[in-house]
């Protein structure tokens, strides 16, 4: 997906504060954050939403939550309290359409919608 | 855990409208609806937050990503869009300390913080 913004990110040809990455994952901050802490946490794959998983994604999915709990940790705001969320498709508001979970904390957060 | 509301939920002491249960999770709408669909997925295990959890708790976490994506399917809302927040601890306004991730969706949803 030589247009989609993340995957360039990924590919290293945007920079990008990359705070976290492994074999399916990779975790950077966000340029507009919302808070103190404001990460996204994105597969090496390109898939546009959460809608179009299924059973054969569930080892990754996972990988995502144990990530984003690490990553709460490193930042410190595990104790004082984070969120962690998915946007998919134009109801949320999906800006960028490659799968991303938002991780933010740092400061007490409004409402979720 | 004897005091705490999901878990009574899920022992079938407190009525609930159970939209999915498995093995591992539970998914039943939330009595105070933010949107037209707003239901919560909680593992059946009483864990308190995603900050607590790791590599031993991959599977079921995935789970809950697929299980999310299946019913955002059958709620009719994996096209118009949805959030799916997780919300740990103080500054996220965690109000039940068992975990759960809520699926939002159904109409327009303004910011996620």
């Amino acid at each position: 997906m030589a247009e989609c913004i993340f995957c360039r990110i990924i590919a290293g040809e945007i920079p990008a504060e990359i705070t976290y990455q492994d074999e399916v994952l990779v975790a950077f901050r966000d340029i507009h954050p919302l808070a103190p802490v404001h990460l996204l946490i994105v597969p090496r794959r390109h898939v546009e939403s959460l809608a179009e998983t299924g059973e054969e994604d569930q080892a990754w999915l996972g990988r995502v939550q144990v990530v984003a709990a690490a990553l709460a940790r490193r930042e410190g705001i595990a104790g004082s309290g984070f969120r962690l969320v998915v946007n998919c498709g134009p109801d949320a508001g999906q800006e960028v359409p490659h799968l991303h979970y938002h991780l933010i904390g740092g400061r007490t957060l409004g409402g979720m919608v």
